[in-house]
């Protein structure tokens, strides 16, 4: 099959071994796939992820000396079966799946591994046991939107968070516009999102967010304290008194940017007794001031991925047309076209989400 | 009035003018007052808990070219009424309080302060309404303990355990005893706790530890893990699949020694999940690495001091004797005895909390 193989430090078109559907395993045709920022990284800084895998038992250990086939955000078509497969879905259907393989020795990652090519390929193997057919005729395009929005409701659902808070989003890249639409899901109000490119503020208003500001021109934190503000300062929660402050609802702000020093500067600027959620993937090392987060007790959740119900719960949102990923979408490429899109996703300005769609040319 | 006192790098002791109460301040003669390890660093790196607090707001700026007398684990005498004061205690009371002043203006630290002197002087200046009858015929010294016990019982209740959940206490100087005893009164099973100090580990015992291991000879994380395996192994909640490893208990983890290094230690060995508490009070920048927060899905809640509820419910625990402080006791010094006290608290063999007595030669 075709495929656009990570080779080194460099994307190549190539024809690959046509994968074969182990036991329990279903053959599938790859319609749509998304590019994701934490492939862009990957694609810089390969080495240092499998290092960091090795280090935290993280399914992301490959050998980077091997072809690899990345994409792990896709909707599919069901092509064959392996062996020991119950057939449950007929040739021509089309499924989502969480990226991964359900092993008797673990799971195994889709689209990081050596062994399993992604969406970036023509064809992929699954687990039968995990797909999920696209229900209500939902577009294939949208249906590929499901992992990338499933992180967004993943971090969500972590921040487990009352009616009282006041989100802030830091980032507005494809992980914080999955943020933004989950809490535009769950109610939440105002949403207050920020980010430097005014093509992703845009955006980030599209998928729902309340305000929407330049961090050149306007701090977010200050515009969130003003949205945040108790209309009855008397309902305020006590803050100790070492963190004086206007009366303002509880902070979660949410870190969607995923480099060096953004941690950091969002302990620096938040309100005592926030809640830090970070969705970003920083591959790099960071460095921390303790005092920061002890003077204010501040709290921070690292998360990742999704859970099988909360991914199987993304579909279904789309489906129904509860969220709306549209404004993510910004461009389709054929194979030749993912090195390119690679190098577009670079800038803010142009991109959001590039489909892959491999069959075509 | 005489008292040891900060003064450069240095502590000596001098005679210094002898605090006024202004306005809802009672003047108190200091009985006893816990040497706190903030304090040891304090005399090391004042400059950077400086720099630490204008950066976050924290109320410990202090004009380091003045003289400054530290101390806020006392126990004190009423004196004498400033005033505006409601008199409510006969002078003689013996009292306890948090280590702060109101003010129209905010708060302001009784011992990281040029303005008000702490426990290591003779004589200190405290807000009536902050003041605490020592009940019950509690002894000066077990009085003195509210302070720091305090710590140990905000952290447990910034950790919002569950009956499930199974605590390791990484090092036990004195805050991490307090946090142990916190511990055991909330009803937690089994306490795992790890030091390199024989003394310290014997202390962790006396507190109420279950199993206190050496990191030199056995990994605190293996054993918690033996000890927080569910019997049943059904019982144990799933964890994502990238998280393999045996069926344990939620881990909530107690960062008590409070140097650079320690919060990513934690991070790398928790298991998934893990809950890590960050107690010891680290003033120097640190590095992490927030992919081993990512892939673990882990959680941090930095802690400091406590609420007025919790500081008035710990001195009524040391009273009823639902909590005993006594081990942490190791010595008692007079004023003369300061520098030298801070010098010996360095070793973790010979002392775990010095109290000054300033009326004491």
């Amino acid at each position: 099959m075709r495929a656009a193989v990570m080779r080194g430090k460099k994307l190549v078109v190539d024809n690959i071994p046509t994968p074969v559907p182990g036991a329990g395993e279903v053959l599938v045709k790859t319609l749509a796939c998304g590019i994701c920022g934490s492939d862009l990284h990957t694609l810089k800084h390969a080495e240092k992820l499998v290092a960091a895998a090795r280090k935290t038992g993280a399914p992301f250990v490959m050998d980077l000396t091997r072809d690899i086939v990345m994409g792990h955000e896709f909707c599919a078509e069901v092509v064959d079966y392996g062996p020991q497969t119950q057939k449950r879905l007929k040739p021509g259907t089309r499924v989502c799946a969480m990226p991964v393989l359900l092993k008797a020795s673990g799971i195994e990652s889709v689209g990081y591994s050596n062994e399993s090519p992604g969406g970036y390929g023509e064809l992929m193997r699954l687990t039968e046991f995990l797909l999920l057919e696209v229900p209500n005729g939902l577009s294939t395009e949208r249906a590929a939107l499901t992992e990338p929005m499933a992180v967004g409701y993943h971090a969500v659902q972590k921040a487990r968070l009352d009616k009282d808070d006041a989100p802030l989003v830091i980032g507005c890249g494809p992980v914080g516009l999955a943020v933004i639409a989950a809490l535009k899901l769950a109610g939440m109000h105002p949403i207050v999102a920020a980010d430097f490119s005014p093509r992703r503020r845009e955006l980030a208003r599209q998928m729902g967010a309340d305000l929407v500001v330049d961090p050149k021109e306007t701090s977010p934190y200050e515009s969130w304290r003003q949205m945040a503000a108790y209309s009855d300062p008397a309902k305020a929660p006590m803050l100790p008194p070492w963190m004086p402050g206007p009366a303002v609802r509880p902070a979660v702000i949410f870190e969607c940017v995923g480099v060096p020093g953004v941690i950091e500067s969002i302990m620096l600027a938040a309100p005592g007794n926030a809640r830090i959620v970070v969705v970003g993937v920083c591959i790099e090392r960071d460095q921390i001031e303790p005092l920061t987060g002890i003077s204010k007790e501040l709290n921070i959740q690292f998360v990742l991925g999704y859970s099988p119900e909360e991914f199987a719960a993304t579909l279904s949102h789309l489906a129904e047309g509860r969220v709306n990923g549209d404004p993510l979408i910004t461009g389709k490429v054929g194979l030749e076209g993912v090195a390119k899109a690679f190098e577009d996703l670079a800038s803010p300005e142009t991109h959001a989400k590039i489909l892959v769609e491999p069959w075509h040319s």
